[in-house]
């Protein structure tokens, strides 16, 4: 019986790279195992694997009575609906810890870094495992996108000393200059439905008992979305009504004037506003600094709503 | 601001030299820590700090605001009871994963093997820190403890080849021989009263929203309780109406004979028969090759509540 490496529901490139980057791995020790997804591959991600020449990992919603090896995150509302079902041999992540639970002992190799890849080039590490060149692409490239190139306050020491060791394996010589590449395919929207760009990287929390989502689109230029906007908009009520949520957010997040425009429907926008000290106006707000949903978006409105 | 490093309430040994290894490596590595405990020394905790001439943690109950490196376990009802309005910036455990959760990132380091301390060497490998003496030799003895001197089914190789390279750096030779001691330390029940036998090891677990208080004492020889079993089958009906809770069960394991003999007090003794397959006579049964609380004893018991 393999053992399942999948990330989070509505993956993104750290999901899907860290699945086939730890399969690898533990096929290397002697433990059968199998990346699998949870959902469709983003542009972003597509772009990766086809860069490195690698296929996508299998397409696998239900997990009852299987062993799964969890990515990328700990939390009920993002792992497989049925994971109550199965037993979770392992956690590799770099969130803060949710409520997963287990009901015998397992292995979680979580840290407080900038990207789960960083977290499984540790693994690779410990039971000195040599990386392949595809493999070290992808999770460079995962490690560059959940960084922002670095310039996410996520981003530690620990992933900039990983993406330069990765590099030298894959024979990446500007790994900033992928990195742009990337992100302008990320930054690509023509053509998406709204409701595809809401989705493209969208989490749920529960936040003291209330449902909240929070998406983010990362852009090189925030201007390639102004014509979209009104649709999002539209889209992220849509999303909330549809969710029962208390809330939805979306970070439109520009890389270059490293930001975000903060895009609110909410039963409570004081809440919100308490979150992060700003006022909203007619449901915007520009959020100077802020780069990462993960230590700089939902710890304070974790706390606001405490 | 110092990082607290603190096992779980009721300490046993894995705990208490757990957190003062924890703490050592990271004063080592340039995070201020300060060992602490949340409970009395065992008297085979404080045979093995006597033994290496090392000082107990100090006794802090309350961490509200403080930074917390949680040792040996990942449970509330095991941690400190303020520990939400702490911040947990760190887990070491080999037990499931439980109810903690966090609102920021943090380490884990979490492993399917016999003790955290052997969890806790690998951290020391990891960062290139040299163990002293005595540190390695508190160590040695808490992982002999939670193996039963490599008896117990949760022992790994892992265990085993730490233990092994600890004796080293302590320059123990007989290791065995000094577990054997250990246990005999943990025999001695004379003029210990009932309540304190019963707590000596005991933990809460939350079993499908029921409460179920185990507690184990391991001898060399059972023989050595018979005096004290009426006592002790009172003192856990006492303990049950006391903590309001479903089930106390008392494992008394015999180290030699490799088993343990089950006491318990129930609302409802048939979850207790269906979860070990065996019918309980006079609130007791024998359990043959029964030495691990967390590998035989809970498992089957959460499955048979849930």
């Amino acid at each position: 019986m393999p053992i399942y490496c999948v990330g989070h529901k509505i993956p993104d490139s750290d999901s899907i790279c860290g699945a086939i980057a730890l399969a690898y791995l533990k096929n290397q020790i002697g433990e059968e195992a199998v990346a699998t997804r949870l959902g469709e591959l983003s542009p972003e991600t597509a772009f990766i694997l086809d860069k490195f020449g690698l296929e996508a990992p299998e397409l696998k919603l239900s997990y009852a009575g299987e062993q799964v090896y969890i990515v990328d995150h700990s939390e009920v509302t993002q792992a497989p609906d049925d994971i109550a079902e199965a037993t979770i041999v392992g956690i590799v992540d770099h969130h803060k810890l949710g409520d997963l639970t287990t009901s015998t002992p397992l292995e979680c190799w979580i840290r407080p870094v900038g990207c789960s890849n960083t977290v499984i080039k540790m693994m690779y590490d410990f039971h000195g495992v040599e990386i392949p060149k595809a493999i070290a692409g992808i999770m460079l490239c995962a490690i560059l996108s959940d960084t922002v190139i670095f310039k996410s306050p996520t981003c530690t020491t620990a992933d900039i000393r990983c993406v330069e060791a990765l590099a030298e394996i894959a024979g990446i010589e500007d790994f900033k200059g992928l990195g742009m590449e990337m992100f302008k395919v990320k930054s690509a929207v023509e053509g998406t439905p709204a409701r595809d760009l809401v989705l493209r990287d969208f989490k749920d929390f529960d936040m003291n008992g209330n449902l909240v989502g929070i998406g983010q689109l990362e852009v090189i230029d925030l201007a390639v979305l102004d014509a979209v906007k009104p649709a999002l908009v539209e889209d992220i009520a849509k999303l909330k009504a549809e969710g029962n949520r208390h809330s939805v957010l979306l970070l439109l997040t520009d890389i270059m004037k490293e930001g975000s425009e903060l895009l609110v429907i909410s039963d409570d926008l004081s809440v919100v506003e308490r979150a992060y000290g700003q006022s909203i106006e007619d449901g915007k707000v520009w959020l100077d600094g802020v780069l990462s949903r993960k230590k700089q978006v939902v710890p304070p409105l974790q706390q606001a709503f405490a």
